[in-house]
């Protein structure tokens, strides 16, 4: 028995291009002689399709969808598509209206419908708010196309349905547990269809749930997820299959659509051992790929060709420039030097060093004129007044508005350029630095910036990041003879605390307790709080953690968060 | 027995505060021989506290803050307050880690608790993610304080347990009914905690659904609710009693804090008439005390003292100028007019009328210069291209950053002035007339603008809006001669297809077939679609309505999404 693995890249919505490629795998799979074919979890509208679910009119269109793609795939072949389907009970009994569903296409007709079950409604999945869970989890029978007539039981989940392995987490997550009740109806094989979104090191945790499983029931398990960029999550693949004595029979790559197709030997009631690719080698090498395939596919879902990067000579622009680069060709990225009076002469020359690794395109823009002009306008009203952080904000605010220009001017995505350990203490400028389309590495706490350049630079033929930008300290360059140093706490101690706090969810007694001086955690536990209109505000940033800011961090902004030490 | 209803404004995650709230008002009663006490959903931090629920520092520090509310409260008084409570079965059972909770404080010892059913979980609500829903609906007995020795049977239920009369809505919104089982517990009174947030007419809806559940179940009904703006969200108060017979017998205000004391006489087993505040006369009074609320909670909670508009001489910025002058007074608004040369003269006349009737100060930048430093920095790269909206933005995001300075300069809070309709096209300059700490009528159409400003000159002693404003069309200034005519269709068939499209999820088909164009209701489609990038940088705007942009609204941007005329 032949299975095709269909690890796919839609496009959110996109029904019918979503439904060409689920079309084109399965035309290859068919030649192969696949017995049977499975693709992602919502394959037809991808994954997440958030408040797209709302209109009638997108379910009602993507039952069209279905029906047109069932008349379209080859006969023979057994086909899971991951899609929506409605609730015909919601009305009378209370429910919401739409299931999360995997649907059975065989002889072109849909045969068999599953449900999801466990509804994951936590961090940046809403499910509950779309969908009912599905009752009771079921199999299908499927017969060998040789002679043999030989029948096997393939029990279908979807995504989090998986994720309920009681003695694998050492909790419950969900009081039903779909796998163990497949189990009990005795299946053959167990398939999940899953979006499951990248963080680091997700996949061996995802990997050791399987193998745990398999072991545990004796039970060939198939997970075929995802790939690809949708906003801010990032989709990394890794479809893998583990054989009944939890041994890893198949693997597809990380952050890139594949077709796998394995065996399943019927006598031996088990898969047979596959293709394996490997997994990056490292974390730095795996928050690279996953950056690059969140760049790459956000510009093109938009429908952007080519990006603009205002590079400062520091380590977040230059890392920036150098993941869309990769992601895009050197021809599709534009850098743009915007030297203030008190930029250093080193922010241009090791910037123009980048550029010149990288072979991009850069300009220059000096901001004096534009700082005099809106000095001039603002003087009367600024009589009597300090220079303070509003000078150095606008000077970031006419960098920012100046990339705006250019990417008005010539149809290119902005990207900002900063990272998480600044987004979380708002150590960035709302409308000038924080400008952009997407914000490419705005879950990459600085310390990772440092490791993801030296990483990049040891794997590369020549250094793509200049030694200078790794080596001098980090500066906005907003006054002169500025450091971040001045202003906040050394950066391994800094991302240290937000790892503990935002991460972890650690209160600052805690923090404390782990050793950090008190007076520095409650001024990073102060100022993460008062950033949060900032970030309410920051464009899209790419996860790649458990906890990023984004659609899975919602915070009041209007609060007073009263502390353990406030009570008297 | 005397029944107290504290319609209180908390901060989110105050607990001190709100504990204080909680006391004064309760002391207060205790003054007048309250025997039952009744605060809102979660009035020890404040609804919704969203994310904070996540650390669970919080969820002890709730704890603490409980214990010392109830050591603090009057002792013979029963007190219900709204809290968080740990679902202590969640890892066993798996569950979700909390309950929304009602806890029962007599003679200062927590007696009981009552956990929330029904949880809410869809538009801004997101309970489902914090949350496990109790199990079972319950009342608790209270004992007259004169020698009567008589009791009666107080049902508890909290905000959406009670928004699922099946009846009444001629559906069933969730498969349990929380009002039915405590009625069948032959409770005397029902009484409900909630934190419902405004829209327009709710009040009608809440009113007509409490009145047909007193009839239905001949039990009297107390129904008391949050006030006060918190982010996006505004809690109109308007807490209501009716009787067994379904007649209202108490109504607190709309949109302020109150205190409401409600006699229920033991021997009819009734609610007695008492005080009934009108509601706002009409649709227009009503949007404007809850804008007015909005915007003086959000200033005044995120600690701001005075606010910065731009005026355009238009009439949003008028109305939000009105608005914000209504809610601070006039002394805490400062009005900056920034012309261009492409300014009208009408431009600086009506803006400095408004600004005479508002009685509010203004400054004057002019803009031309900093245009023509702009243009100047990126002549090099602009060479050969022809103006266009690239030009056009960069005045409005010089506006958007002077007005950001005077911001900075002065802690002023910057309030944007885009309205709805505009933010749905993307008629509107992101970083640049989008800027602003909170988007004051960011949910209202247009046309609503314009109804507003008119009740607003019908129900002053003078007018505040200028007629020109009124009668003028409306104009961007941001090119010569420019009309939003030109760009977008006429505001009523605009404001017409949006309320459609957005707010009853009808589809374009749905719309061409109501009688608008159909290449007309496409290009409004395209440009909300395609607009959503801008919206999701947008400030937390002020939601009146049933569907607001913000937290309730979730769509993707990378996205393609096929219609129906899109299948051949």
């Amino acid at each position: 028995m032949k299975i095709g693995i269909a690890q796919l890249n839609p496009i959110v919505g996109d029904l019918i291009g979503n439904s060409e490629k689920i079309l084109a795998a399965a035309q290859t799979c068919a030649s192969e002689r696949v017995d049977l074919f499975l693709t992602p979890e919502l394959s037809l509208c991808g994954y997440p399709p958030r408040d797209l679910l709302m209109d009638r009119s997108f379910i009602d269109d993507m039952a069209i969808a279905l029906q047109k793609l069932a008349q379209a795939l080859p006969a023979k072949m057994a086909v899971l598509v991951g899609t929506v389907e409605p609730n015909p009970q919601a009305t009378a009994f209370g429910g919401k209206p739409l299931f999360n569903s995997a649907v059975l296409i065989q002889n072109r007709q849909i045969v068999r419908k599953f449900h999801k079950r466990l509804l994951p409604t936590y961090d940046v999945f809403d499910e509950d708010r779309y969908f009912e869970p599905g009752e009771e989890s079921n199999f299908f029978s499927l017969e060998a196309s040789d002679s043999s007539s030989q029948t096997m039981r393939i029990g279908v989940t979807i995504c989090e349905d998986f994720w309920n392995d009681e003695k694998f987490w050492g909790r419950r997550n969900y009081p039903e547990n779909p796998v163990a009740e497949l189990v009990a109806k005795d299946i053959d094989l167990l398939v999940n269809l899953s979006a499951s979104p990248y963080a680091v090191g997700k996949q061996k945790i995802r990997e050791a749930m399987i193998e745990h499983s398999a072991i545990e029931y004796g039970l060939p398990i198939i997970y075929v997820n995802q790939v690809g960029g949708n906003d801010d999550l990032i989709f990394d693949g890794s479809s893998v299959a583990f054989n009944h004595s939890g041994q890893l029979v198949g693997r597809a790559p990380a952050f890139k659509t594949d077709l796998l197709v394995l065996d399943f030997d019927l006598d031996k009631q088990d898969l047979l051992q596959g293709k394996i690719t490997a997994q990056p080698q490292s974390d730095d090498a795996e928050i690279w790929d996953a950056l690059v395939l969140g760049v790459r596919d956000y510009a093109q879902k938009c429908g952007f060709k080519k990006v603009v990067i205002g590079l400062s000579g520091g380590i977040d622009s230059a890392l920036v420039a150098a993941i869309a680069t990769e992601a895009l060709g050197a021809d599709n990225v534009l850098g743009v030097l915007m030297p203030s009076p008190y930029s250093s002469d080193h922010s241009i020359t090791d910037a123009l060093e980048l550029a010149k690794n990288l072979e991009i395109d850069t300009q220059t823009l000096a901001i004096a004129e534009a700082m005099q002009t809106f000095d001039r306008i603002l003087a009367p009203m600024f009589v009597g007044t300090a220079p303070d952080i509003t000078e150095e904000n606008l000077q970031s605010r006419i960098r920012g508005n100046l990339l705006m220009a250019i990417s008005n001017k010539f149809g290119h995505l902005l990207l900002s350029t900063g990272n998480k350990s600044e987004m979380a203490v708002g150590y960035c400028t709302l409308y000038g630095d924080m400008n952009g389309g997407l914000a490419a590495i705005s879950d990459v706490p600085k310390t990772r910036v440092y490791s993801l350049c030296q990483w990049l630079n040891a794997t590369r033929e020549h250094p793509i990041i200049p030694a200078h930008i790794l080596t001098k300290a980090p500066s906005a360059e907003l006054k002169p003879g500025q450091v971040d140093r001045d202003s906040l706490p050394p950066y391994d101690v800094l991302d240290d605390i937000l790892q503990r706090s935002i991460g972890t969810h650690a209160s600052p007694a805690e923090i404390i307790k782990a050793g950090h001086a008190p007076e520095v955690v409650e001024q990073v536990v102060k100022l993460v709080a008062r950033a949060e209109f900032k970030r309410r505000q920051a464009a899209p940033g790419l996860k790649i953690s458990d906890r990023a800011f984004g659609s899975g961090w919602r915070m009041p902004i209007a609060s007073k968060r009263t502390r353990s030490s406030d009570f008297h």
